[in-house]
């Protein structure tokens, strides 16, 4: 937990979702579970704006997640999640994730969420096709694209 | 809302649903959705034990649900849902529905929930097939039969 | 259900939400329950934008809710919530909801929502009071305000 | 992800909780979310039976979750969470977690939750009282006490 906390510079794509009601539970704040799906659908959305175009077939299993909580966040606040590839491996990949509350620059949770990509029909992992590959590459850090949907 | 509340005995099939923490919102009660969840969850469980092993390619689109709360429930409570068939149409079932709080005898919601029956195909509406309309019509209130899962 | 499916001009008060990837159930479209949290998100957001403001202890109960599912939504589609005021009681208001996928003018969905206006310390109904009554006469069809958050 | 699959012996603690048929997601598998709502409600299940009962005003933020998915779970499975305890910190401790399918001993998912006591006023980190840390230490492996509820 000694990880300094990030800013929006540190992701390198970006996505806004809005709280819900029932996502706050007994102490008024969102649940810690509620963040998870954030992830998600960050990395769906992602998936689709960024890569899917050009690798129509890849299909993902998630095989870890996990999220650091810096500070609440209270329905009915507004969410950014901002993404990076942090790492690309043979036949998976490791998102770092960054959840920005309102125009908070500093963010109020941050993880990762790992994909391993499969054959769709027997579920094995499989090497990341190339065109995948290609697409990710861009959001490596240090790599100059930024994009956002 | 001039409906009596109901009983146990108003209902002829039972399941039970363990409370989440993040079911209970701000207020520490859970919330008005999670009842769906239930309402949803028993009817698959109901369609799983006494309808699908005689029907087996059954499938139904949910056209209307509603509950009426009348006391709250919150986590760590156990719920048994109650179910009944309140209508049989052509296409289409009603499921009448009654959420009990641990040992309760009276429901602390009820409701009800409406499958139309589809071509798997196509999506369309097809008639209920007569194996499936003989197993519901054990569960319509008046008939003998009473099962739990 | 021969009500006939309403349109955006029906509604008075409009809110965005967005859908997310665990929305989606086992037939890739969004959960029946899901639907309910979008309920409950717009009528919070109506009462701290419209109502609130002049009525700051308003608390309200859910006594019962309903939805009828017209068309199917799916992760990713936008949703937008319209909301109108169908019945305000002594110290209860039943909320008309409609559930509008991306740009269509036509309800995926539509529903309603009731609260009992209780007293904060004792949970007990209490009438409207006159602030608030105010407030929501403005969305009983008819009136002429419209507003969007 | 080079440690190896914790089995039931590895756990101190159990619980059970019912899967519900929206947990399943687009894959028919119990959405990666959802493990975390078990884990919370593991643990705060166990708060209220093992530690709670002598340590009364003991409140956690939770500040860091993780999971690792070995194997799929499906609605209608039955899910028992295992827990332990891995780290007791002056103000934090750190749950070990692990999911099990059915009668499986093998877990299907594991992961941790980490708590940080605070001062119920002021939100604040504080030490974590003595009587809770004795109810904790039953719980870290090596220890004799097993218990379920």
């Amino acid at each position: 937990m000694t990880k300094p906390i990030g800013h929006r510079a540190d992701y390198l794509w970006f996505t806004s979702i809005t709280t819900r009601w029932m996502d706050n539970d007994a102490y008024q704040h969102v649940n810690n579970v509620v963040y998870y799906s954030w992830f998600d659908t960050a990395v769906v959305r992602f998936l689709l704006a960024e890569v899917l175009p050009a690798a129509p077939g890849l299909v993902g299993f998630v095989v870890e997640t996990q999220c650091r909580y810096h500070a609440p966040i209270s329905f009915p606040d507004d969410v950014t999640v901002g993404l990076r590839v942090e790492r690309l491996g043979t036949s998976s990949i490791r998102y770092g994730i960054g959840v920005f509350r309102n125009g908070d620059d500093r963010a109020s949770a941050e993880g990762h969420f790992v994909h391993v990509h499969v054959d769709r029909a027997t579920g094995r992992p499989k090497p990341t096709p190339e065109a995948a590959r290609a697409a990710f590459e861009r959001f490596l850090p240090g790599r100059p694209a930024t994009a956002t949907a």
